[in-house]
């Protein structure tokens, strides 16, 4: 049996594991007063992590870039997300490992003398859309009073908290009875919205934003299987214009997979539910969770649980 | 005697007081994990806050528009910030008060039903630059990679942790062998730093940023202090070569008040001293936390501590 205290969740603080219910971190790290850190979400389905080292690849790089340090290796850190995952039980997981500026230990205010700190922790599975709400398909709006934060201020391709603009697209989106918004840049080209790519299926292609946006795992999931699918698909920038006449239009996320978006702006995407090709690369992508080049087994402690 | 516990600091959290060291907040607060909030930061010099409604008044507005609730009253928020202090027994302290989005306690991703959480703490005062750093002025560049957030992205009237930018520019500092950045906007305007307004002394009148930074309450200061003195000021943009051709340059924060910059881009300012105008400034705004109009005396414990 795993231990049920850790059965909500178990967190990795400070070198140590608790239950994700007392699991804090310091209120003058600066990673909260600064949100000065990165981090990065893998998911665990039936049991097996989906592309660990592609994740564990794309976080190393982001700390390396923001002259991060966890204080562990990565194999270190892999061990301690296994560990999370383990005691929690969980066979399907949201895991996040997060590396912080951390404290000012020496009150010198001097960032490079910082002691940096390694956070990760194993919930149940997030969904930004459930899926009995993906099945119907989901109101997406293009934010009109809020662009994204533009990568010559803080680069969305290391994965960041800066979620000022896209509560904002949110906010938008409630505003216009939508339930979520992507974002455009400053000259109109839509990027990303909050915690997902984009794709549009427009003249026989797959599109989705080529810069400014998160290299998104799952947004390369799609890029692959749409190759082995056949399935013609690049990366480029567009406008809300091709967004609203698209054929089909889905959002990625590690946090939901494949979401479909059947309204833009108000108007029907195609006849108004999830497209073929969407639902062709969804099927894909789930089934994907369970094939060998891609996963990676958890070792419970009771295999029946 | 104030309670020795709380000599570091003192922190209110969950509603109730804990030392500094122990104040910890959830993991999963979106405070953290979007770095979704308001803040403020309120100074106490010897024994007095500084004009402590102006920041309660900036707090409440930017917590409005970002349709947060921090479940106390104006009143009850002022005061959990006297008590911190006092329980601390600091006469001089950097005093913040937080209002995040919380947790997700129905678990249903809707921000509006988000628990929103309200902490504050005092510590020992903060000095953006020490007194001894302050003597000789600091040494400034203009971030040549990296722009402020735009207003159209995250507001920044509205006092948040996205530091991103800031960090980014705080390592361009160090690469450079300077104290801190000012990072311009896209239009090549100059705007504000980590922590920081700016003023320039430029032909004779002093000049801040007008748009696109935070309303800093220093930065009230110096304009109030600036006319009570006869100096003309005003608010207006400028670009980097107003800026290395100043006369006289200066930061302003309540984490260090009025701090004099010698050299901007490894240029000196003036004679590369800290300026007549900055010094005068400078001194009536020390001089001001001593004065009534602007004070309100914490009744510690042990007032002879």
């Amino acid at each position: 049996m795993p231990d049920s205290q850790f059965a909500n969740g178990c967190a990795y603080i400070d070198g140590s594991y608790c239950p994700i219910a007392q699991a804090r971190i310091p209120i003058l790290d600066a990673g909260f007063t600064r949100s000065d850190l990165t981090y990065d979400v893998v998911a665990v389905w039936n049991g097996k992590f989906f592309r660990l080292d592609d994740h564990l690849n794309r976080f190393q790089k982001g700390y390396q870039r923001l002259r991060l340090t966890p204080g562990l290796s990565v194999a270190g850190m892999r061990a301690v997300l296994f560990e999370c995952v383990r005691r929690s039980g969980l066979r399907n997981a949201y895991v996040e490992m997060i590396v912080s500026r951390g404290l000012d230990v020496e009150a010198c205010r001097d960032l490079r003398r910082f002691s940096n700190r390694f956070y990760a922790l194993a919930i149940p599975y997030v969904w930004i859309a459930k899926p009995e709400i993906q099945a119907a398909g989901i109101h997406l709006v293009v934010a009109e009073k809020t662009i994204r934060i533009p990568p010559n201020a803080v680069d969305p391709t290391v994965k960041n908290f800066h979620w000022g603009d896209l509560v904002r697209g949110i906010y938008e989106a409630y505003d216009r009875d939508a339930f979520t918004a992507v974002l455009p840049d400053a000259g109109g080209n839509i990027t990303e919205g909050p915690g997902f790519n984009i794709f549009v299926y427009y003249e026989n292609q797959l599109l989705t934003p080529e810069s400014g946006v998160l290299e998104g795992i799952t947004r390369q999931t799609v890029l692959d299987l749409a190759e082995e699918q056949g399935i013609a698909a690049r990366r480029t920038m567009f406008n809300a214009s091709v967004l609203e006449n698209a054929a089909e239009v889905f959002l990625t996320s590690t946090a939901g997979g494949v979401i479909p978006v059947t309204t833009v702006n108000g108007k029907p995407i195609g006849n108004g539910k999830p497209g073929q090709i969407t639902s062709r690369i969804q099927k894909r992508y789930w089934e994907a969770h369970d094939e060998a080049r891609w996963t990676t087994p958890v070792h419970y402690t009771d295999e029946k649980y």
